[in-house]
């Protein structure tokens, strides 16, 4: 049974839908030693989040944006506006997504399906590095 | 102390929203041997997701159909449309709702409230048999 | 090595988005003896939720509402409209934002980001007070 916790700064990314698997599986390396657990992945921040989907096609990704702009569109009655016309509707993004991914852990690796990968989705136009707190726990 | 892991393969079900809780559950027998606990359940997917809602009435599952091809049309400016006019927007919703449940586990059973239940959400027309994969862990 | 769970009782708030994280952070004294571990915050209800957002300015959780009111309306094709023109919406809403947050405990504290609070969403006119289970494990 063990515990163990890392932080990782993921690198600056544009606004939009980025994979980030190997970013965040390469900087776990007691993943290995798990036979069984889970691993808790958080972004400490309210204008990017995470969530899961297709890992092969960039078209995904794009079509999440598209998506994203148009049900939370910048051009609404928001009120919060002093940062920005991108910042109110970034929080609203990040919390559809939510701010983390809670994932299985078998025989040393995580244990998605054949087609999912960990996307990190940047809402604001320029979200600098964004601060992974990753927790593993298991056997 | 103990963790355990299941598959569940969940039976073949049409487009739209189901409650699986009675699946779930039943494939679950050490639930009982655990005092206090988490279970979490992941779906192996990126076009059908899991949510907790009302467990009585249909009708509540039915609205949450009509809501999501509203909210994630099929008739939108998606660039990833070779997989058939139902594949984009189940990445979309299936990330609104999320591919994971962790659920609290107290003296043997789901700590659910009275009226919440596990939905499979179903986005593709035809999306087969999904793969759960159940982590449970507690004292 | 240690589990435990804890039952609170949120106060009843009206309809819309507020942040509760010193009602929730106050009710876990064991926080403070966990170096590592992980806070499994449920609420046992399908017409509220909770997310995690912006802990400053108040306009942010009024433009969530607003935002919420325009995406999921009252006045839309719902067929479950016996418990109030309220009730439908606040089932998807919540599972939009979901029943449960996952937080990670870092030296007794929750690790948030500067910026991050706890919010409940009363996604109900009247929805009355709110029970949450909360489950800590860490070491």
């Amino acid at each position: 049974m063990s515990w163990s916790q890392h932080h990782i700064d993921l690198k600056p990314r544009p606004r939009g839908v980025h994979l980030v698997t190997h970013e965040v599986v390469g900087a776990l390396p007691e993943l290995r030693d798990l036979r069984i657990g889970l691993a808790h992945i958080f972004i400490r921040h309210t204008s990017a989040s995470l969530t899961l989907n297709e890992n092969a096609s960039p078209d995904v990704r794009r079509d999440f944006e598209t998506w994203f702009d148009v049900a939370v569109p910048e051009d609404f009655a928001w009120t919060h506006t002093l940062e920005g016309a991108d910042d109110m509707p970034a929080h609203v993004k990040a919390s559809l997504m939510g701010p983390s991914l809670t994932l299985p852990i078998a025989g040393g690796r995580l244990a998605l399906g054949t087609w999912q990968g960990i996307y990190l989705c940047e809402h604001r136009d320029r979200g600098g590095s964004r601060s992974l707190l990753v927790t593993l726990n298991g056997e």
